[in-house]
């Protein structure tokens, strides 16, 4: 938590942002796995987290512009919660914390929203991403969750607040950071043939829980890489394998970090792994130095494409003009995702307030199959905080079908594609901070070139 | 995964148990922490593993008791989902596995359950215990929560069936245990003063990973055993401190361990410390010696009690007549929770139906302090996997309110117990089946005696 004046500031900014209307805040509750009382780890949502500071099941909030009214919900604990739970400080106490005096029971916002509603003010609220929030906004307000819309001023006004990162929050990242990359070197160090793939989540998990941190997602480990999210880690790890590692750790304050590593099972990369990497290499080293203010980030993801195509076709995996082929798509069989993402309090920062205002500014999207999972296309700001991750891939039902459908067949070689449907996948990622005149990397820093990896694993 | 014979079987019992109608398996869905797509991780409501087997998000089913049918309503993936989650088994593989051969789209379960409304059929749930099921029960029956009813005949046709573990499932358990007690014994040894609590979380979590094992439930791991379910594990262990541990794993078939061990931060109990874990020891031993086929689990909870209440009167912490002082509620002052709770596929297990059901055949509970927190008063009977876990706690707080309150005065000689405010707590837990004859101990034996627990610690 940050001091009082931080969340103070912050809101004094959203209520001038909006400048009128009710806001109202849903904090996340427990969430049970098989059971109500048996709960996943508890995690606050990230604007709550952001405005009012308290991590802490069964609250919202609420700021009233026009009356000038700042309050929050919530029961206090009952002396059997004590006892099951701990002494702990009061929503006095913690609400005094973050410069919040007006602390009601939880029942209460019933009737506040409803005389609201009488007086036909406008309710803001953010997109409701858990299914607890829309039974909440069903009982608060009466609408079911089909007709539940959530308030694009209040969304805008949160997102251009929670874009640019204070030297607060940045120390907070680069903590993030720096224990993530712990978790990657660790990792790299540690990998060997014979080992099952969650041997290794072990390892890094380790090293991030004996530093007090949570992971920010669910770790990516694999032999099978082309498989982007993969969270199966039930398989053996075989000489002449290459480890894919996406993973990060979140800090006690909620912030996030991401990096991506890639190691292969044998102490040195094979040739053929080396020249693929060589490629991704320069990919991620061509797109950091691409990293300024004002610079599109969709650009960005595209001269890392172009990189992309240059070193395919070097290799004779694909043919043609370079930027035609990324203006059309072709690449996105080897590079199907994006180059990077905002982070922050949320990994992929903000996501539940809709891509479309944290990384479009409103501007439609491509539908184009890659360049659609782009999730920041917007002109970089100094205090962004965004992931460099490019990344290429032989993903084996993709080549299939779009083999079968001779797509992009001018830019595809694909008798030679053909022999490497077997080789898995390859990503690296590092995290950034965009200065005023360029980008600082946050954290310690991963190995990135196939010398740094191969001399970790000697 | 049992074999597809298992699941016909239990299909076929519980439809020969209900007799009629229609019977609804709310599937559980991937829940995000702070966006929709950042989830926690998954895990299957566990009646639906008990019938369907199938770990997957997005799925219901249906056994139509009347029409003959078995369905399982949910979509296979598609290309881009492939991309993203690797390929997979279809639903029809799956389904097969368990011998159900009828597989609907998703969107199919609406028209199917409206049919049966119009029919005036009877339509059987099991409680709503996450924010999604009560969504889902309002999409396909226009059922508003606070309406949602859920189906005693289906809940006690469940329990008597999930209650009474198979060979197969008794073997799953162990394997669970097994697990546990590794981290129990590990974190005996590892413990040290000067360490942070979450460093033995990380030790446990670390043994419970490498052998690909989730956990059961949050680990307790604790200074402050006195604090029930204390989840924060930010302390710094100090000489003389006890430490509390209540962990389990969770193996990938879903059964769960659940062990409890209390450990001296140094190398052996101080004089006072072994005083009283000699009592809760006694408890624990007493109570194991107790379990048998047909006495009611609430007669072994008050002999656990007696037990203690004895050995506090020997202590000079309580007085007077020691069955009056159980049947009134004085030792819950110091033991305020059950003995122990069924275990299976859910840690407590069939929470999620209602202790109601669970634990006192719907009989009425008890609203006593302490002894309406066992969660299992009825006779055993071969086949139930339960825990015994007694304990002995001095609740500051409670101790403050009792003896403001000269609650029990006749009973508890406060100025004593005023002494042993800074004592914690103490708990240890082990696993049983009850058998035709008595009761086994499942998974590895954890150390129990003070003197067990010293000699790891060497």
């Amino acid at each position: 938590m940050f001091a009082k004046e931080t969340y103070v500031r912050r809101r004094a900014l959203l209520k001038q942002r909006v400048g009128t209307g009710v806001l109202l805040f849903i904090g996340n509750d427990e969430l049970g796995l098989n059971y109500a009382d048996n709960t996943f780890r508890y995690r606050q949502d990230s604007t709550f987290l952001y405005y009012f500071g308290i991590s802490a099941a069964g609250l919202a909030a609420i700021i009233d512009i026009d009356e000038g009214r700042e309050m929050i919900f919530g029961d206090e604990l009952s002396m059997d919660d004590i006892v099951w739970m701990g002494p702990q400080p009061t929503l006095l106490q913690r609400g005094d914390e973050v410069g919040v005096t007006t602390i009601l029971p939880a029942a209460g916002i019933t009737d506040y929203l409803a005389l609201c509603v009488r007086q036909g003010r406008a309710i803001h609220y953010l997109p409701p991403y858990r299914p607890e929030h829309k039974l909440k906004l069903m009982d608060w307000l009466g609408v079911a969750p089909a007709r539940q819309q959530a308030s694009v001023p209040f969304i805008r006004a949160v997102v251009a607040q929670r874009g640019h990162k204070s030297d607060e929050e940045i120390a907070e990242i680069e903590r993030a950071c720096d224990v993530t990359a712990d978790m990657h070197i660790a990792a790299t160090r540690f990998i060997r043939p014979g080992m099952y793939e969650y041997e290794v989540v072990a390892e890094m998990n380790h090293v991030a829980e004996t530093q007090n941190c949570e992971l920010s997602f669910a770790t990516i480990a694999s032999i099978n890489g082309q498989t982007l999210h993969n969270h199966y880690h039930g398989n053996l790890i075989k000489p002449g394998d290459l480890f894919l590692i996406d993973a990060g750790a979140e800090v006690e304050s909620g912030y996030a970090g991401d990096m991506s590593s890639t190691v292969p099972a044998d102490k040195t990369f094979t040739a053929r792994q080396r020249e693929v990497y060589e490629i991704q290499n320069a990919m991620h080293l061509e797109s950091v130095k691409a990293l300024r203010p004002g610079i599109p980030y969709m650009e960005v993801y595209e001269l890392s494409a172009r990189v992309m195509v240059d070193g395919m076709k070097a290799l004779g995996l694909m043919k043609g003009d370079t930027g035609e082929a990324v203006r059309q798509g072709a690449h996105a069989l080897f590079y199907p995702h994006g180059l990077g993402h905002a982070m922050g309090l949320d990994v992929h920062d903000m996501e539940s307030l809709g891509e479309l205002w944290v990384g479009y500014d409103g501007q439609p999207r491509s539908t184009q199959f890659g360049r659609k999972s782009q999730r920041l296309a917007i002109p970089l700001e100094p205090g962004f905080v965004l992931t460099v991750e490019p990344g290429i891939y032989f993903i084996p039902e993709l080549i299939d079908q779009w083999k079968a459908e001779k797509k992009f067949a001018d830019f595809i070689n694909y008798d030679k594609v053909e022999t490497y449907k077997d080789f898995g996948g390859i990503r690296n990622e590092e995290d950034y901070l965009i200065t005023d005149t360029g980008a600082r990397r946050l954290g310690k820093k991963i190995p990135l070139t196939p010398e740094e990896v191969e001399a970790l694993r000697g």
